[in-house]
């Protein structure tokens, strides 16, 4: 427990005191966001706002998880180091799409090409890593199993090693897709992908620890609720640093932005938590605890689906923080109502997963 | 922990919904706030909000713990239901208040004296009570004794039972007054008081589940680290239900508030916190879990004490989201970083909190 406080406690500082340093170097080197043409005609006042604010987070995580490895006085384990390395791996990707619309003073950044290749490269490696370095137990970061609220028992690997491993890299790159598409989408508002972070990350901390005190491994009497996963405490340390990271960037973020998370912070953020949510064997509950990314998500695909089908929107706007912001709501008011529902869902998946082990 | 979940729920819900009907029955009857003539002036669009939101705050609480109760298929406690009574009987005392502004059109309410009257026949009558209902290992809800993270041994009561009670109950008053002000003070931007309310009441949650788990009565093998507290488990189902209640009445208090929670709020949620400190012996660990209510109070304490002494401000308005405000900050922004103070605040309480129960 200590190192999940002293992880988070480090990565809030970190990400409070040195955003204000990150936006000062890139307003001295003029690096500012391209707001989107075809977005709300009120967002181009957001035009020349620093972005890449994603770098700080992912720095400052690393600061929480190197901090409370030395404090704690524990080597770092495989499952924590992967999730860190997905983490990383993606927000280079998005760091090099934001570096790219800036440098050549557009808003589209990568070619969507480029960028598929890049995230697709650094997911194979994940997915393919996280089954390798069993413990002593023979335990593996992840499992090729598709998993609810813990492993469900579907093996995508039932047809053979090779092929298993094959159908797991494409569920698992899915997540990763999925989610880092998710937060991307969400992070149109002041803050709004930041808050909803923090309550994510900050419920997964929870999951983790839960993890960690009814391992399997742990328990002196190991009874059929306790759970299967590989290190859940160096993942609660690394969650408690995202948590701590994004608490303290929101300082900034929040309205008005001072700095934009950009790609770099989203597709960390969204990779982050599909790994956890296949780390900690919750692939499926995490949709409910991630559930206002998830909302957003499915209103753009809505939104597309008809309009293709159609002709016609369901939404003034998609995403849908776009369709209130056109029906009058101010930004404010729904950056806060929706940092109410990404509560929620966090609380309301919390629950399940407490309510699932008080009855498995 | 299911009577904490659905007392959260329940009462979230039941603020959520119940709010909108609440601020409509207000504007039929044409109830609204007055604003306070010396503030910033930004806040006089603010005239004519529906204000005693508070109602809807206690209501709710009452559902939650009643939810809770019938669920769970056990007898309130004696710790809870004077909880719940502070709690009422000074939002009974804010609302005449409100209800006063409201009928004679002033934004004075009742006066000073009144109200004095009001808070200390409630808060007598709490601090009375509180030393009664020993349970079978004569435990009284609360003890005579200060509290820092529990009992400290310095005891009020050391000087013969009469003048020890008196003491006490002048302590109990000193608190209740205190924190009843120091919400009221911070409840003077949208949805700044209730934000702020919710992360300190979810932190007190956590506070008095860990007591729970760690009683000194429940323990097999009692160490000497375990907590002599009355009912913490109906304690942490109170303030799930106020932290349900507040957060449900968030959506519609944050900026633009729809509402105020008014002095009917304030007082029963800074009531509900002295008392909170009072039953689980946590009376100076709340100033730290409390931090953001205490930083406020204070900033006006040294602003009239410095106004006196020398004639000249330290700040440009008194309390410091005013000071802010006139710094050019905007109201928004105000609230979301005090929130992340709150935040800080109710985390570093609970550090301390299990800091000390590690070491001790």
């Amino acid at each position: 427990m200590t190192a999940v406080v002293v992880a988070a406690s480090v990565a809030m500082l970190v990400s409070l005191l040195g955003t204000p340093l990150f936006i000062r170097f890139l307003i001295r080197r003029q690096y500012g966001q391209f707001i989107r043409q075809d977005g709300p005609t009120a967002h181009f006042t957001k035009r020349g706002t620093p972005t890449m604010g994603g770098v700080v987070i992912i720095g400052a995580t690393l600061a929480g998880y190197a901090a409370a490895t030395i404090v704690a006085g524990r080597p770092p384990r495989a499952s924590g180091l992967l999730l860190l390395f997905l983490m990383v791996g993606l927000g280079l990707v998005g760091f090099l799409d934001d570096f790219t619309k800036i440098s050549k003073q557009r808003s589209l950044g990568l070619s969507a090409r480029w960028k598929i290749v890049g995230q697709g490269v650094v997911g194979i490696v994940f997915s393919v890593l996280v089954l390798q370095f069993p413990n002593e137990q023979l335990r593996t970061p992840a499992s090729t199993q598709i998993s609810v609220i813990r492993d469900t028992g579907i093996d995508l690997a039932f047809a053979g090693t090779t092929i298993g491993l094959f159908l797991f890299v494409i569920w698992a790159n899915f997540l990763i897709t999925a989610w880092s598409n998710a937060v991307n989408l969400t992070d149109g508002l002041d803050g709004l992908a930041t808050g909803a972070s923090t309550a994510v990350f900050g419920a997964y901390v929870l999951v983790a620890i839960w993890q960690s005190n009814q391992n399997c491994q742990n328990l002196v009497t190991a009874g059929p609720s306790c759970y299967e996963v590989r290190d859940p405490r160096d993942l609660a340390i690394v969650t408690a640093a995202i948590a701590g990271a994004a608490f303290g960037f929101l300082w900034w973020n929040a309205s008005p932005a001072k700095i934009f998370m950009g790609d770099t912070g989203a597709l960390a953020l969204g990779g982050a938590l599909a790994g956890m949510s296949i780390l900690t064997r919750t692939e499926i509950l995490a949709v409910l605890i991630g559930g206002l990314f998830v909302i957003i998500v499915i209103s753009d695909v809505i939104q597309i689906g008809y309009f293709k089908m159609t002709g016609k929107r369901v939404f003034k706007m998609a995403p849908l923080h776009h369709h209130f912001e056109l029906m009058g709501w101010g930004e404010v008011t729904i950056v806060i109502r929706f940092w109410i529902i990404a509560g929620l869902c966090a609380a309301l998946g919390l629950g399940v997963f407490y309510a699932e082990w008080v009855v498995g």
